[in-house]
């Protein structure tokens, strides 16, 4: 099967998804077998799935790799299959490139350190602030960052000798990257940010996956990260609009914590269902305000919320309003003068995405 | 009573009500009688206020006077009590700055023509415009448009041979713009605006009024527009953040009207109470998002609606969910790709204001 039928075939079930979200409960012989042998019954195999991936990794990997592991569902099933694969000749390597969430690299090294995968943190926030100063186009933001990770992967490529870059690829991230037919919506930076330039050759078990699919992988496969939301690859970047600074940073990585934090919290006592998926960005807009009796010109801070089946389309999710409060009153209340307006984002995908840049 | 003691008195009401903010509810001797006629009662007695602020007028205006009307409550019950005081000695002037809501000049002619009230229309759209050009900053903006609304009224003045300018403003315009103890928050377009040439005395009969105090008024008159909502003063200037284009007005007008259409039909319906005041604005920030299959990268607008007693303080909305997706889907479908993002405020004030500039 060549890459423009499976493109053509992913775009297929794309559409049959968005018509029929709920495949399970469907006629079952409304999904076809054509698809490839993870597909051959109605209900997605991830077993069958896993055993054919590390047959096709076996194949694909000769010598070394280095996998980029971001510790997301989709980068974390991938260090695992290439470890079934090719054992200790995979290197997963996590780049700690300033722009990564609250918390996030100790979770990373204690979920790595679990597969007893052969893994490596590199910290590189230093370069990759400095090649984002002054940049304000998302396109070029996202270019910008995937092309450093690339430097980096080929950096530590190097005295490990691998040949092969193993990366988490999902089907949305190279139809929206204008892979297919359709014009190009977003760079995602597993596709988009690859330079022409790349010496590494490519290996990507999960192109043809969907992200519920791959959530079924990571449950077989027993991760702990198996229900984690997604985040996007060029990190914390696309969620400070306009250009970066360390404040803003600060400020968003902050808010996205209290986020999580409260909507969690919410989804634990029964008050909602857990979204797909929940953030918050910095607007790069400032408005004027009132604080201690005094006028305040702050930023303001977007709640994003949705809920979705695979990423391609979302809709916004019903928050309680007492839970919009509680997090609109500590965000403004932690960051105090800096910010002084909270808005919830009530855009459906389409006509909007589900991050902003 | 001085001006500073009218302040003091004024402001240790606000305090008042922040803590007890539904007098009619409240203990009556919490409410002394030191502050005027009109607050002898426990319950503000529209009536009493009437007759003294017409006797007042009377005595204000020995010649002629010019009357600032928006066709907001305020400057309506102002152009009212100046027609009873002085009658045609009263000229109202509504100026048309091409940044009124839509259908408004149409519904204050229809008002004022109901009242028989003297009454002129000047269109200074180009004027207003012009001078806006370029201009980012909030303060700015609010003091250009202050600025020009007095070129007009002189302008006016002059061949009607007006000595006196009659506004609106009321108590928490000047508390807010510095009149008092306070730092400016921001400058009102009946106040801060005011340039120190102006030729033109002040007269300024609800200057110790709340809003909820000039409603009762506006019914005791029997005015049409009684329940209407607030609008700036500065009309739809500040709720286009950044520099004000055609494109940009345009859209914040038809999405203001979208908003208002909306949440008054939700009203009407008994889906919520209609809030103290409810609008839309644009941001002045693009984000990516997909229509019809291609990238957009669109304005975002923000949807605002709060509850208040009196605009000092206010709370969010708790609008119904199926409403905000009717207005957020309505503003994108009419839009096109020019909008593709639309949020909701949910910031109370303090810490943010109603209006965002």
């Amino acid at each position: 099967m060549g890459l423009l039928d499976l493109e053509a075939a992913a775009r297929e079930r794309w559409l049959r998804r968005r018509a029929d979200p709920d495949p399970q409960e469907s006629d079952a012989s409304s999904r076809s077998n054509k698809y490839g042998p993870h597909l051959l019954t109605t209900v997605f195999d991830p077993a069958a799935f896993v055993e054919e991936a590390v047959k096709k990794l076996e194949q694909e990997l000769p010598g070394k790799a280095v996998v980029a592991c971001s510790g997301g569902v989709d980068s974390s099933v991938c260090a695992v299959l290439a470890a079934k694969a090719v054992g200790d000749r995979a290197l997963s390597v996590f780049v700690d490139h300033g722009l990564i969430r609250k918390g996030e690299r100790a979770l990373v090294e204690r979920m790595m350190s679990s597969f007893h995968a052969n893994f490596k943190v590199v910290d590189a926030s230093d370069e990759f602030l400095a090649a984002l100063e002054g940049v304000i186009e998302p396109e070029q933001k996202r270019k910008i960052i995937g092309g450093k990770f690339i430097d980096v992967f080929e950096r530590e490529a190097k005295p490990f000798g691998a040949t092969h870059l193993v990366q988490g690829t999902i089907a949305p991230d190279w139809i929206e990257s204008g892979g297919g037919l359709r014009d190009t919506i977003k760079s995602h930076h597993n596709v988009g940010g690859l330079p022409e330039r790349m010496s590494l050759k490519l290996a990507e078990p999960l192109r043809d996956l969907y992200k519920d699919e791959v959530r079924k992988v990571a449950r077989f496969l027993k991760l702990e990260n198996a229900e984690r939301q997604p985040f996007p690859g060029p990190g914390l970047a696309v969620r400070c609009l306009g250009e970066l600074t360390e404040e803003k940073i600060e400020i968003v990585r902050e808010s996205c914590a209290i986020v999580e934090e409260e909507i969690e919290a919410a989804a634990a006592a029964g008050k909602c269902e857990l979204p797909w998926q929940y953030f918050a960005a910095l607007l790069n807009v400032r408005s004027v305000g009132v604080q201690g009796d005094t006028r305040s010109y702050g930023w303001t801070v977007v709640v994003r919320s949705v809920g979705a089946l695979d990423g391609m389309t979302a809709h916004w999710s019903k928050i309680p309003p007492e839970v919009l409060e509680r997090i609109s009153t500590r965000i403004t209340n932690t960051m105090g003068k800096r910010v002084n307006r909270v808005v919830y984002d009530v855009t459906n995908k389409p006509p909007g995405t589900i991050e902003w840049e």
